[in-house]
């Protein structure tokens, strides 16, 4: 489905085009045209291919979709992958869409799949900086990028957020088999971030520094800008892994050491009326020769006895901490 | 087993040929042998070793089999070794096959062993795609990887699918020794998949970028894009080789918690009993002045008695959701 | 808010100066501009941005805050972004704050963020080195560096004294709960240094040996100074938190050790009280053909046999360790 | 002690030569001397230190023994440290030997110490190969290399087929103390292989590719392929480390898994016995008002009662599978 | 404290000198001066600032004390830092002493801190051999490193004969409390030994090969010796700490495999003598028609039935292998 399909020269609009008019206006000197698809046809692929004179390799990844984030140059091109990540509020997890970019010297074509989230306030925000937009098709990758990855950030401060809640709960309430779940699932989803940035921190540094591809050249810094701010996130995620780890952990020492206090109030109480009920026990015998059931005061100072043997144990117990 | 024997020139195939023509065709400019061998005895490996001039050891390495994957070079020409996995479906596990592929300028001679999975596909596509296997003998390299690597999807999303069972049986149901059999063996299958991939990631690194050989010069961001589905394979089976260590891990913690809610249930139904136990105990002694023995109601008072203690210890261990 | 300002020539002072003469002594040969700021305003950021031509993006993460530690490089200048991190006393925790620096041929502008610590003492000590601070912004910059580094030594002291107090805990006195959660909020505490420090260690890495930015080409052996001491906070950091990481597991099995010698004092006084239990069961029985009952010493010695056996119980489980 | 002492030239054995006949060999051109010594004594070592001009450092390496496996460039020759592994019959342990090779451009020397195993095949092998040893002294060196690598294979199989049993054992039969000792003791010896393995490799690596030392030019091919001998014996022993990390693991899970077994049959018949005896003892009772004990089927009603609540208890811990 | 100072030109000693003439000795040509110092007032290490134009910052270091290990160029010279590691015999512990050297084209001044360990034996073995001491001040730091490196090996001895007594009691005696307290205290000491290490491997890796610093020049290979003895050291401590943490492991595994067995044995004994007080339980029960309480044989019969069900059970739990 195409989005829209503009024309500029110069850092400015020049005109919305249809797509029969792209190659007048990719031969213009200083032109670029954007184009942009979301969930596109084999046939809108095709088409774009031939207009654009894309790879043959591209095209194919961009059409089985499902790709790990990457920016490769194909000839004096690039094509980058990208991952949407964006809560998937029906569900409480993660859902993951793609856009495929295909930049030239005179074109940017982006592909949007499996998402909802839309790049027309990127569109907007670049004609609003025409100095920057003069740089040409690789400041729109920037600003695609630049998009994307800001993306990523609720993302991760909603992870951190639900692990912080998590958290509290190992150490006061008592509900160690949902935490454990919902550790494990807060992992499932560090991961599936992880897998979205890890790749494109490999790609996007080759946008900066060293041999830069030539669409490139002129926005460097504001590569190394995206990749800071990829940095950031991954460095996230690697102490949010290492904390869930520790967390699971955590968890099962805090079950085994109430465990532990179970057993030794279970062992106290055990202690306490095996006691008392061997003491019963003895009395219950039906020896002839028992004086003491005989005295006038042997019941009460039978019950006094034991009570006083209980309540000792108690006592040590209590002191001992395990009662 | 010779399976087939084709020459080509100019990306056309001219013609099926014996073994004994080989040498006709591979001195023809631009032209260039495709010999497909199964399970070969050593007599066809040195006939071919002859005909094609392999190196010593890349022959012996094909003989002796069971070899790592690996993509050498030896002076012009390139030595691979690739792994065949197929999911075993009589014992459930996973059977691994290897294909040995020797190219030369002029030649590419292929060698499988213990796997039914034929190349027969590889080699239609390719002669289906004459502009492309007109870059010689490097394409064809490239196009047995990618279908030795294309094998591996279905492979890696069978062990997710695996997973994903196992992991929904972790939260729900108890069987925690099956779970963790499983899980085991799911690993052991990833590491098989494992040692396929890495060393290959390794091999083809090297056939794109940098210092490239002769032979697959034409093909360079082919071999790329092969090494961009190695990467995705690799970075699943890490994913899925760290979600199984946390699996065993949080099926442990399960098991240690479902311990502990036994060891509060016994506890609690084992301090009612000593309760009622030590009262009955305590009455049932043979003492003569027990005046409540004698009175009318003593029985029922003392039943009503101790199910009320029983019952209020049920009350409170019910409270605490130790029952 | 602006805390000073002040321009130097040769490594001596020269005057205070107003923001509004900024322009007039950056031009002066030899002279550059200190300007020091603290929680800055947007509106003094760009003033700032003005006088100095600073980068747009360098000026947009200083705006924004909450950067990763870097120093980057845009022409000629640098930006460096630093955490601040001091012991919040109130909280027992720890807080972060930020500074940034800029850095040109003939000025610095350090930005001071969330944090209460200064850098006054930072100032007297360039001016009391006028031999050191001759050689230009890049020396206030290591002097700035070296100070927030040096800040870092007390914090990961106490992180260490901590450390060393849970350990004697988990040995001696039996609070595993609480000190798996010191050890757990010891480690998040590790990882807000770990992240200061690793990030800036990249950053600082690249002002020494190999190409090394203009502005810090006098003082390489300052920043080298620099980095080893950032190696030496970032190899304790690593240590403790393998140290923590065992330490979890080490009490883990103290709990589980624990619980051990609880199940055998349990069973072992379990095993003497349901002996002596059974014995006067069995005299308690009400058969008739029970000659025991009537002998004349039956009853002590129906006690002494309890007693022996019970004794000996006990002998033999001391001896095993288990009561 | 002197095992034999050979000169070749261009492939050929000359003469068996004593030993003070070597320097009259070493200078023949084309020409080179290769001395095998077992157990060597200090004064053996000094007459070949001399006779070849070796390198202190390297010969005092020598003496000593105990060294980690290395090659390293002194001049244009070469020493070698490399462990020999043999299973050791007697312990159903490993032993550990090394041999010493010094190569320079017209002499190998190989010193053989704390081990059985010999290298007369390696001799013999090499003179039935004449191209191959004409290469020079360099070959020699691989061959050696070749041999002892060689040798490493049939003690990884050992350790997998040892660490097959033990998985098996873990799943099946119930010897937990005995297949944790068995782990421990072969991720022992899977270390000592280690050791052996990876430090060679970063040796053997720098023999092909790169810069490559004089003697070893000529057979760059050769020490590839034991390099990738060594590489698939270091992956065999990283996999293996991993997977008895994970049985470890494991095994410990079913032990917590037969104990939670265990604790729940415990709990269920402690369960039934006490509701028996709770029974019993009420009726036990000696309270007078008590009509149930006089009924003419009190007592039998009394069993069937007793039955059939620990009857029903049993039924349901039987369909919980506890009992 | 000054312990002594020596000129020496040409490997051979020239004379014992003062502080005051080492002005003279140090520009003699093919002349360095060594001075030893130990536990440095700063007063000394300012007149041998003044005295051998020492780097400002290495001063400083060596001053403050309680730096990692380094080795770092200032101009021409050179500035190390190394751990002197020795066992603590009072307290069982280990004990870190630092030695900095700087060494200059005519100068070696070593400055020992907080250790009793001298290096006149290093001294004697230098003059020993002037041959080698003619290279100049780089051999001295050569002969320092190596006596400092020998110093590590009777120390990670130590450990390695713990940590296999610990391995011992592990699987034999009953001490697991006392096993993890070690494996933790020996961990800690493997902890300072790597921190001695580690960081030196990367400072004596660039004294060889690659671009070396003028004064180490001559002294390459003696170097690449140091730095193998580090890496067979730091190869040790690693595969220490990984044997450590498995221990801790198996430590943990052979406490729980032990509670298993007791809960085995406890549930077993629980079990014989619950059924043993059930059935004098009900025949102690007060009812009036039980007509085996008036049988002849009736008791004798109870008895042997009684203890005929317990002896059966205890047969079925021996033969299981529980009590």
């Amino acid at each position: 489905m195409l989005i829209n399909c503009v024309a500029y020269q110069n850092g400015a609009k020049l005109a919305d085009i249809s797509v029969d008019h792209i190659s007048d206006y990719v031969s213009l000197p200083g032109c670029f045209v954007w184009v942009a698809l979301a969930d596109a046809t084999p046939q809108e692929l095709q088409e774009m291919q031939q207009e654009f004179g894309l790879h043959e390799l591209a095209v194919e990844d961009a059409q089985h979709g499902h790709q790990r984030p990457k920016i490769e140059e194909y000839g004096n091109s690039l094509f980058a992958v990208l991952h949407l990540i964006e809560p998937d509020a029906e569900q409480g997890g993660i859902n993951v869409g793609e856009v495929d970019v295909f930049v030239g010297a005179n074109y940017v074509l982006s592909v949007r799949n499996r998402s909802k989230l839309g790049f027309l306030g990127v569109r907007e925000r670049c004609e609003r900086q025409p100095e920057l937009l003069r740089t040409g098709s690789g400041f729109v990758l920037y600003a695609l990028l630049d998009a994307v990855v800001d993306r990523y950030f609720p993302v991760i401060d909603a992870l951190e957020v639900e692990l912080e809640q998590i958290e509290q709960q190992i150490f006061t309430k008592g509900a160690p088999h949902n935490n454990i779940q919902r550790l494990y699932e807060l992992k499932r989803r560090a991961m599936v971030l992880k897998r979205a940035v890890a790749p494109l921190m490999e790609g996007v540094g080759k946008l900066h520094g060293g041999r830069v591809p030539q669409v490139c050249m002129g926005s460097q810094d504001y590569f190394r800008d995206v990749l800071d701010h990829l940095s950031r996130i991954n460095g996230s995620i690697d102490a949010m892994r290492d904390t869930i780890g520790t967390a699971i952990q955590v968890n099962l020492s805090m079950v085994t050491i109430e465990e532990n206090e179970i057993t030794k109030r279970l062992a106290a109480w055990a202690s306490i009326f095996a006691v008392c009920t061997a003491f019963a026990g003895i009395w219950g015998m039906n020896f002839e020769g028992m004086p003491e059931l005989k005295w006038a005061y042997g019941y009460p100072a039978a019950l006094v006895l034991i009570l006083s043997v209980c309540g000792y144990l108690y006592y040590r117990f209590r002191r001992a901490g395990w009662v």
